[in-house]
């Protein structure tokens, strides 16, 4: 495909019909979110998401840089990993964080490793110092094909096989379709992450029957594909003023869209501040998702 | 207008009579370029470009790291730098990085001065130190409007009053049209800087006559504005299938392109890296250009 | 001298008649400090510190991380810094960070100013947008004359010269003797900078009798000089063991540290992210100060 | 013990019999260094390191900045390097960075890993794109216990349980004893990393006998521990002057050093530099011994 989103709620959008889609939409601490349902194999491959649960919350809180509303962000993606996330004392949940740290648009998965709070050392080697709302967490970024010549799957199995991991969580810089979503969507879904997805087209394949333990792929939008961009600018274009078949629309535009460098991508001019700022709401809201009742200034005085 | 470029061989290429303008080819080390002329008040007004003139090299060294190219590409600069700036021991060369250096976009000049050989300091305040080769140098990035709440014209004027400078080289990032551009021109020019140039839409002025002393102009484009993309984009198409009137489709893609996010902007996805390099180009080039026979190998140990 | 402090406390503190010299405790949203008076022109020269006021503020949040407390070191700066320095909407309150941001103990200065609410640009160029409750504040971080070949007090100035200043405030990283002082003192005096003050010796003078309006210095020690720790350690080792004359055991202990490296310093592992903290309490403290009850949550989206 | 090195050469040189340990001067590309064997267990336990062979470069090059200097470094560590793995396309070397890269004088691991050369992705996903001097290397910084919550040694044992590792190459930052070998000597052995060595004490054992592969290590030092370097000034002062026994010299020091904080350390005020620079020397030494004359040019382009 010419354009391409990460995302299921533009996914779903281009399906007019939606048979086994359910979609509804939910609130939580005052943000608005969608949750999506991709119910059979059928609607599966028709819109080229797998099969699962989809959540998704939507804000301008990071374009504006409302501050104040960044903690419900956080809450409410805590309340949906306690949901999918099984934490516990004896066995780690392993947060992922993939992507390369040099390249900012690409960067979200190591940023929000850098923000967890792990445990799993405290737990296991100082018991004594632990505190009892204390749950096991261990993270890792494990970098990208390109720079460590290890799949990011071989070096996340490599780690299971040594230790007794419950459940992974793994983030991801994702790629959106249309400019008002970028930095403005944190999805969170039990699929898993498919070969292609992600900011780069990683090739890494993590999920419950890959790996065998509940995998929950969390991220946000940080560009989009600069061919996408035209694409949809053109489609709307000509729809709007030429009065030709869908067809012919669709072949112009497709072409239009090749024109632009394969590479490219659209981001706000701000996107250091902007990424900085969406990772730490995600580790945020892992941090207090995973833990009981430890608030997120013990922690920060904890992660020291 | 709807789009913008800061590289004149892209704003020269719009005007089909080219009365006014003169333009030859270049090509210095191996490195192709292009000299262009604004010969007069007419033509500055039509393609909206300060008569003086302009050089710009060409290269896709950058895009593809071929970094044994990059010492050609500081020499051919070195060698203009040195036509245009007249170096001297006793009043000293002031290279001011504009931009924002915590928005990689907008950072190029930042990233100039902290590898800028300065030397003032050592034939002002330790001339025994001093190597007879040595001109006196001085480099500031003033910060953006934005951050530090002061137009950085007042900031160059406030030193220049209180230091004895003989000529000014402004580093700045700049926009272009067409996405082959990108991190491909380095462009020179005597006019200065004019408001409204560059990423960020910078509101300084500085020209010999604002100033009182010649004002070298540099940069590279790191981005191209989205809705610029989308413009070209549309109007290529349209003309190419519809055969509507050229107002026609100028209208339409006018519209088209106000569609996407104001401040949105395409780049590579390497920006980070690509950045980085294009800053050590020019700052080298600098470097080479101001001294007399200092080798890039003695400046670096000289700048610990 | 073999060693150096920046500290009036330490300062003081060899200094065992204290005559022209007043100090005592303070308590400021439950941070202890100290307030130190040097009275005359004696007791200058004795203790080699500028006559007048010095508050220091002194907590171990930093080296422990109790990030709960820091907004309370904030407030309590804040309240002095509303003193000394008189805020308005017409004249404007300079910001001046001094050091090299390319060496971590050196940056507190630049990374303040990256802190800093400006508004100067506001008030003169946008005044429909701004709030009433602004003042007129800007900020600069000028560079090390190392970098940049320009002297920190020209380059201010400069600025002067041009912009309606009403106060400065400058902000340096600062030397300690003690290792229990580093990254736990936060030091605020209304006699400006002196020359040889600050990591790296700077040798800038910013006094209201050289800059014409208030100069409030301020700072946090990111250092020890290793020569200091070294004489320490030997004179409180001889004079505790060998029972040889003060002047004896003076000049071994100053043999002793010239052995070691002039440009050594002392830090904590931990450096990159406790000079982070540290600079962004010392910038909250300001913006709380300068403005008319804007809160820090407001301030975040502004600052965007 | 109140002190502590990693290097060979401070370890070995306490040792005044010597007996068991073979020392002999090297020279290599103008590069004077020392390669130390220790021969057997009773020298081993004397001198706390493992028996084996270690080679150490030296070089006053990193702290003049001297850049000339260090292509030279580089050979002379891809030299011995070559020596000591057998690279090859089929088996892959792995090379670690241990250490934390957010704390800058651990950092050294983790920045070589940035600069490597990794080619085992294309050899094994695009050998169509392999050049056929390549051998196979990948590269990974694991990070440390405290911000991962998993064993560096797990980590790597994972990997190697799911790719065929012929060897591998760690990389870590070292601690000295005295200050004149502070980014001044590289170091390389064949006995790998054992528990407690490295800035941070490392909790890692990498060894031939714990993982079935030749494990070289290398690092340079970054930081002198301050209670070392109060130790030894005492010492010296102590002997120097008093004339007690050497016993009672000892106990004194030894009591000075525990004043002084337990985690504070000595560096140069340059160390974010220099750490840069050793990192790139060391990197490129790897890059040159792990494949069949492919130049550093062509490596940095391949690498983009």
């Amino acid at each position: 495909m010419i354009f391409r989103t990460d995302l299921i709620t533009e996914a779903a959008e281009v399906d007019s019909s939606l048979t086994g889609i359910k979609s509804e939409k939910i609130k939580k601490y005052g943000i608005k979110g969608t949750q999506v349902e991709v119910l059979n194999k059928e609607a599966e491959e028709r819109i080229g998401k797998r099969q699962g649960k989809y959540i998704s919350f939507e804000t301008d809180a990071l374009l504006s840089r409302d501050t104040e509303e960044y903690i419900k962000i956080s809450k409410a993606i805590a309340d949906e990993i306690k949901k999918l996330v099984p934490a516990e004392k004896d066995k780690t949940v392993l947060v992922v964080g993939l992507g390369n740290e040099s390249m900012t648009p690409d960067s979200i998965g190591p940023m929000v490793v850098k923000n967890i709070f792990v445990t799993r050392h405290i737990l296991e080697y100082l018991p004594n110092e632990a505190d009892e709302r204390m749950n096991s967490v261990c993270a890792i970024a494990p970098g990208v094909l390109g720079v460590t010549g290890l799949e990011s799957a071989d070096v996340i199995k490599g780690i299971i096989s040594k230790t007794q991991v419950c459940a992974i969580i793994v983030i991801d810089a994702l790629a959106a379709r249309r400019s008002e979503r970028m930095f403005s969507t944190f999805q969170l879904t039990d699929t898993g992450i498919e070969p292609g997805a992600g900011v780069g087209n990683k090739r890494i394949a993590l999920t419950k029957e890959t790996i065998g333990v509940p995998v929950i792929a969390m991220g946000v939008p940080t560009v989009i594909y600069a061919s996408s961009l035209v694409y949809d600018a053109a489609v709307d274009l000509l729809s709007d003023i030429t009065g030709q078949s869908e067809q012919k629309v669709e072949d112009a535009a497709r072409k239009m869209a090749s024109f632009s460098m394969e590479d490219m991508v659209v981001t706000p001019k701000e996107i250091d501040i902007i990424a900085k700022d969406s990772a730490k709401i995600i580790a945020d809201g892992i941090n207090l998702a995973l833990h009981n009742n430890i608030s997120l200034n013990e922690i920060q005085s904890y992660m020291f």
